[in-house]
C-alpha cells in the first residue's frame, strides 16, 4: 500500500498539507500508511464559507429533500464500502470491527433518512409539539417550531470509530439543514479521508455542506459565534479545555460532548448461574469486551455481579477471554485485533496498572499472551485484561479511571440498590446493562439509576436474538450521558436533529401561525368553494380549504337501528333511566361511532377522484353527548399535506362535528391519501 | 415601615447574617427598607441537604402529587398577595408592574400544575416519545424516558421580578422532582425573601425541597456535581464567569442562562400610518418601555420600522410617552416608577450616553423631567428616552449594549431583509415582535430571523385584545435565546420540567419497558381472564388486561346496508371494478366506520358498569382492507390509566382488530372513562 498524503478540503477545495506532516501507522505492522499535517487554512474563512454558501444551500432544501440526499449518499458509500474496509485493517480493526464502524455509519444514514420523511414535514420549519391556546377567544395562539441554526457546526471525532463516528454526527446535522466542518481524530485519519473523499466526489451534497480539516483545528473554535455548534467525542480533558474557550463561553456556543464514560453491566440479583441471563451476560460481556479491542465509548468497563455469582462470572468469563484469538485483523480466525497505535497500547497499559491498585488481575497477562499472524512488539497488541475487587465501595480509581481497551473489573454486590449504587458511582456514563427477567427489577434500575445514564440496556431471555447489544448506540436512540459522560446527547432520531436548531416560541392569530408552518390552524380563515374538495388533486389542495356538509338530523330509530346492526348495546344509547343516572349524558345519546358514520356520510364524495382512501384518523375527542332530534353539520378542512410516494400524498383534515346550536360534538383528524 | 432583617432558609431552618449587613433602600424614597448580609451557611451541607432529604421526598410523588402541591401552593400566595404588592412598592414598581411579578408568578404556578396533570403520567417515570422498534419481530424495542436529576437546582434570580424570577424557575423544577436552593438579587431581596417564607409557612412542600441563601453564594458552585443544575438570569458578564467555573465545566453541570438581549420590534412593512397594525405597534412600543421602567429582560430596546414612517414613529411614541406620568408608585396617576435602585440610575444613564454615541436623543431629558409625589433626587427615577439612528448598519452599540430602562432607538429598513438582518445583529435575543397583517411577512421573519430569536410575536389586527403583548414571557412558551441572551430556554410548559430530568434511552423486551412505564407495550404479556373488563373499576384494571372478542363475518350486505344508512357511498365500497382500479383495494371492501362499530359491537359490554363513556380515539390506521366475507376478531387491551378526578379517571385501550388469517386491520387507542 503506498503512503496516503491526507488532505483537508476547505471552501470547496482539496488542500493538501503545508508544514512538516507526520507518518501515521498501522496499528498492525508499524509501517506508515498516511501521512498528516496542518494545511495553511483559512479558517475563518471556512467558517465564513459554511455560513455564507453550506447554510443557504442546504436551508434552501426541504426535510425531505435532505433526506432523499442523504439516502442517495447512503448508497454511494454502501457500493464502496471495501475499499473501507481495506483501510480499516490498518487501524487493528477486524472485518467485524470495520463493519461496526463503516455498515454502522451508512446504516445511521439510512435509518435518518427514513425517520426524517416519516417524522418531519416536507418543508423547511419543524413544528415542535403542539399548538397552545394562549387566550379564551382563540384569537392569539402559540406554536413553537424550529428552524435551522444560520452557523456552521464543527465535528470534532474520535480515532475509535472514523466513519461511525464521522456519519452519526454529519446525519442529524444535514437533516436540520447546517453545514458542518469535519475534524477527524489524527490516529485512523486515513480512512476518515477517504469515506469523506467518497461524499464530495458523489456530488449529492451542496456546495459548501461539508468542509475537512486534515490536522489541527487552529484557530477555528476562537471563530464561533451564538449560531454555531461544537460537537465533540473524545477525553474529558480535552473537552474541559474546549469548553473554557472565551468565544464558546462568552458566546453561548453550544457544545455537545461525548467524553468519558465507565460503562457497567450488572448481573441481575434474578440471573444465578444457570439462567438464560447468567449465560447471555457472559457472552455480552465478552463480546463487549473484545470487541474493536475494547476500543468502545460504550464498553463494559465494570462488572457488577451478585457476591455469590463472583466466581462463577469470573470463571465463565476466562474461559472465553481464553479462546479469543489475538492477532493480524486480516486473518480470519482472529477475533481481537490491535489497539489503534502503540501510543494507545502504552495509555491503556499505564491506567490498567491504576486499577490493579484497587483489584487484581484473574485473567490476561499483557507480558505474555499469542498474537497470530503479526509481529507482538511492532503492532499494537494487548491480551484482555479481567480484574476483580474484593471492595467495590472503597475503591475510587475503579469508578474514574477509563483503560480505553479489553479491560474490565468484576465487581461483587449485596443487593439491587447496591449493585444500582455502584453503577451510579462512575458520576455519569453512556449506558449501564441490566441482565434480568424481572420488570420490578427493570422500573427499580430506572428509578434509582436512569439519572446517571444515557441509556440503560436491559437483555434476557426474551430479547435473546433480536437485542443489539449493550455497546451499540443505535440511531433511534439518544447516545450521551451526564455528567463524566460530557451531558451531551446524540442522535436518538429527531432529538439529535434539534441539537442544530434553534427552537423558536411563535405567538400571533391562527392565520399568521397557519402562513409560517403551512398548516391549518384552527380559527383561521378558511375557503369555501366549488368542486368538492375531493375533486381536488394532492397539489391543488391548500390548507384552510373547507367544505361544510349536511345537516342531518339523528333520530332515535337511526340510534336503536345502529346499535341492533353493529351489536353495540351499551346501556347510554338504549336505556333512558340508566344513561341519565351517568354522570356525562343527560339521556339517551348516539354512539360516538355513529356520528363519525354520518359525518362521513356527509361530506364523502363518492365517484372515483383524486382520494384514494380513508386511511386513519387521530385524535378523536366527543367533546358533547348527541342526543335523538340533535341535527348535524360537519365541517371539513385541508389541515396539512405530505408527500409519500411521486403518486400520492398524505392529506389530513381537520374535522369539526356541530350540533343544531353550533356547537361541536365532535373533534378530529382525518387522514386520507390523494393522488397528485 | 420598620426595617427588614434579611434571613436565609438553609437544612430547614431560617439564618440571620452573622457578618457586616449592607442596608437596601426603598427606590422611591432611599429609606433603608431591609438589611442583608450573609449568613456562615454550610453551601455543602445545603447542597447535601437537597440530595438526600429533598430529593427523596419529591421523587416519591408522582408528577400529579407534585402538581398538586403545587396548585395548593399558588392558591395560598394568592390570599397573600397584598402583602406582597405592599413590599413591592418600595422597589419602585407600580400596582401594574407589581402584578406582572406577582400575579405573574402565582399564574405560572397555575398553569404549571394544570399542565402538568394534562401532559405528564401520574407516576414517576415520564414517557417521552413513541416506542422505537428496533427489531424485526418485536421483541427487542426502545423508550426514552426521563426520571430526575439526583441532584439540586441552583437558581439564581435577577432583581427586576422577585417574586416571578423565583416561581418560574421554582415550578418546573418541582414538577420535575429537583429540590432547589434558590439565591435573590440583592437589589429586591426583601420582596423574595417575603415570598420564600410564605412557602415555607405554607407547608405545602416536602423537607428540603426548597432552601433560600440570603447573601452570597458563597462557595456554593464548587460543590456542584454532573446531577446539578444551574438557572441563572443576569447579566451576560456575570454568566460568562460561573459557567468558567472548573466544577461546572469538569463535571457538565447543566448552565441555563437567560443573560443580555437587545429586543427588536418590527414595523411590518404592511403597517403604514392609519393600519390597525400601526396603532397597535405605537401603544406596546410605548407600554414597553415604560412598564417596569424598561427594566424587563423582554424590553423593547430596538424599534425597526419603514424608513418611510419613521417620522411618524418618532411623532406617535413621543405624543404618548409625553403624556406618560413619572413619580411614587403608589401614587394611581402615575403610570411609570423608579429603577429598582441607584445604582441601576446610573447604569442606565452610562448605557444611555453610549448609545448616545451613535443615536440622537429625540425625547425625555434626565437632567429635566417631572416627577409626581416623590424626591427626584432621592428616588432612583429616569424619563423615557428614546433615540434614533440614521444608520443602523453602521451602528454596533445600539445592536449590543442594553441600557436596562425606558431607553430605546428607532432605526429605519429599507425592506424586510433588511429589518431582520438588524434584528438578528443582536446576535440572539429573547423576543422580536413583528406587526403586520400578512403570513408571508411572517414566514419569511421566521425563516431568516427564527435562528437568533428565543420567541417571536406577531401582532395584528385580529389578536389585538386577546395578544398578551411583546414583553410577557408565558409559562406556556420557552422563554430563553441564543447567543448574548444566553443559549438557554426556561418554561415552555413541560419542556422547561425536562431541563431538570435526565433522558435515558431504555431497550429491552416488551415486557420490560411495560414494567418501567406501567403502560403496555404491544407484543407484551397480556392477561385474559373473567369478568369482562368493562365490569372492572379504574382501580382494578392492570395494563395488560385483555378481552378478546368475535369473530363477527362482514358480508356484502353489511356493506351495502352501511352505506345507505350513512349515506357513505365511496365508490371503493359501492362498485367493484372502480375498486379494483385503486391503488389500494383489492376489490370491494368495508368502510373503516363500519369496522371499528364491529369491532365496538363485539366487545362492548352493554349493561351499566365502571365504564362511563368512550370519550374519545387516537392514532387510528387501517392497515389492511377488510373485504366481504372477511371474519374479524378484536382484542382490548388496558394499556395505560391516568386518574382525573376523585370519581373517575382516564383508560386508554390498545386496541387491535384481525382477519380470519390473524393479520391485523386495524390498529388503535381507544378512551374511555372509568369509575374508581
Amino acid at each position: 500500500m503506498s503512503v496516503l498524503r491526507l488532505e483537508s478540503f476547505a471552501k470547496g477545495r482539496w488542500i493538501g498539507p503545508t508544514d512538516g506532516v507526520k507518518p501515521l501507522k498501522s496499528a498492525v505492522t508499524g509501517e506508515v500508511v498516511a501521512e498528516l499535517g496542518s494545511a495553511a487554512l483559512d479558517f475563518a474563512g471556512m467558517a465564513d464559507f459554511a455560513r455564507s454558501v453550506g447554510g443557504p444551500g442546504l436551508r434552501a432544501m426541504t426535510f425531505h429533500d435532505r433526506a432523499f440526499a442523504l439516502k442517495a449518499l447512503a448508497q454511494y458509500l454502501n457500493d464502496r464500502r471495501e475499499a473501507l474496509y481495506e483501510l480499516s485493517y490498518e487501524t487493528g480493526a477486524t472485518k467485524p470491527d470495520s463493519m461496526i464502524d463503516i455498515d454502522g455509519g451508512i446504516g445511521t444514514l439510512f435509518v435518518y433518512s427514513s425517520k426524517a420523511r416519516r417524522e418531519l414535514p416536507d418543508d423547511q420549519v419543524f413544528v415542535d409539539g403542539a399548538l397552545e391556546q394562549l387566550s379564551r377567544g382563540g384569537s392569539f395562539v402559540g406554536q413553537h417550531v424550529a428552524t435551522p441554526l444560520r452557523g456552521v457546526a464543527v465535528h470534532i471525532n474520535a480515532f475509535n470509530f472514523p466513519v461511525w463516528g464521522m456519519l452519526e454526527k454529519l446525519a442529524p446535522t444535514l437533516i436540520a439543514g447546517v453545514p458542518a466542518i469535519v475534524k477527524p481524530a489524527s490516529a485512523t485519519a486515513w480512512v476518515a479521508e477517504a469515506c469523506f473523499r467518497m461524499i464530495i466526489e458523489s456530488g449529492l451534497l451542496p456546495e459548501g455542506a461539508v468542509q475537512f480539516v486534515a490536522g489541527s483545528t487552529g484557530d477555528l473554535l476562537d471563530r464561533l459565534t451564538g449560531q454555531d455548534v461544537v460537537s465533540f467525542t473524545g477525553s474529558a480533558s480535552t473537552a474541559s479545555m474546549l469548553r473554557a474557550n472565551p468565544k464558546i463561553i462568552g458566546n453561548s456556543v453550544r457544545f455537545i460532548a461525548e467524553q468519558d464514560s465507565l460503562n457497567a453491566s450488572i448481573l441481575g440479583p434474578d440471573a444465578a448461574p444457570g439462567t438464560p441471563e447468567f449465560d447471555a451476560f457472559i457472552k455480552e460481556v465478552h463480546r463487549e469486551m473484545t470487541a474493536k479491542a475494547g476500543q468502545k465509548c460504550t464498553a463494559i468497563r465494570r462488572i457488577i455481579v451478585p457476591g455469590e455469582s463472583r466466581d462463577a462470572v469470573i470463571e465463565a468469563l476466562s474461559a472465553r477471554l481464553e479462546k479469543t484469538v489475538i492477532g493480524n485483523p486480516r486473518d480470519e480466525k482472529v477475533r481481537m485485533g490491535a489497539l489503534a497505535s502503540l501510543a494507545q497500547k502504552a495509555d491503556v497499559l499505564e491506567k490498567a496498572a491504576i486499577l490493579e491498585t484497587e483489584a487484581r488481575r484473574v485473567f490476561g497477562d499483557p507480558a505474555s499472551f499469542r498474537v497470530e499472524g503479526a509481529d507482538a512488539e511492532r503492532g499494537a497488541f494487548v491480551p484482555p485484561m479481567l480484574y476483580s475487587c474484593d471492595d467495590p465501595d472503597g475503591a475510587e480509581k475503579l469508578h474514574a479511571v477509563e483503560a480505553f481497551g479489553p479491560v474490565s473489573t468484576v465487581m461483587p454486590y449485596r443487593d439491587l440498590g447496591h449493585a444500582l449504587a455502584l453503577a451510579n458511582r462512575g458520576e455519569g456514563s453512556l449506558v449501564a446493562s441490566v441482565f434480568t427477567h424481572d420488570p420490578g427489577v427493570a422500573r427499580q434500575a430506572v428509578l434509582e439509576a436512569g439519572a446517571f445514564h444515557g441509556r440503560l440496556y436491559f437483555a434476557n431471555r426474551d430479547t435473546g436474538k433480536e437485542a443489539t447489544g449493550h455497546g451499540s448506540p443505535l440511531p433511534h436512540m439518544v447516545h450521551g450521558g451526564p455528567g463524566r459522560a460530557g451531558g451531551g446527547e446524540e442522535m436518538g432520531g429527531m432529538r439529535g436533529v434539534m441539537h442544530y436548531m434553534q427552537r423558536t416560541a411563535i405567538q400571533g392569530s391562527p392565520d399568521i401561525i397557519a402562513g409560517i408552518t403551512n398548516r391549518y390552524v384552527a380559527g383561521g380563515s378558511t375557503v369555501e368553494k366549488e368542486p368538492h374538495p375531493f375533486r381536488l388533486t394532492f397539489g391543488e389542495l391548500t390548507p384552510g380549504r373547507t367544505l361544510w356538509a349536511g345537516p342531518r338530523t339523528v333520530t332515535l330509530e337511526d340510534i336503536e337501528h345502529f346499535a341492533e346492526f353493529t351489536g353495540d348495546t351499551f346501556y347510554a344509547h338504549m336505556d333512558e333511566e340508566a344513561a341519565a343516572a351517568n354522570p356525562f349524558f343527560p339521556g339517551r345519546v348516539a354512539h360516538g361511532y355513529l356520528i363519525l358514520s354520518f359525518a362521513a356520510g356527509m361530506f364523502v364524495e363518492p365517484a372515483p377522484g383524486p382520494v384514494l382512501a380513508n386511511y386513519g384518523l387521530d385524535n378523536l375527542r366527543f367533546m358533547k353527548p348527541v342526543s335523538p332530534g340533535d341535527s348535524l353539520k360537519v365541517r371539513l378542512t385541508v389541515k396539512q399535506k405530505t408527500r409519500r410516494k411521486d403518486e400520492y400524498g398524505e392529506v389530513r383534515w381537520d374535522v369539526g362535528v356541530y350540533n343544531q346550536e353550533g356547537e361541536q360534538v365532535a373533534a378530529y383528524e382525518l387522514l386520507t391519501m390523494n393522488a397528485m
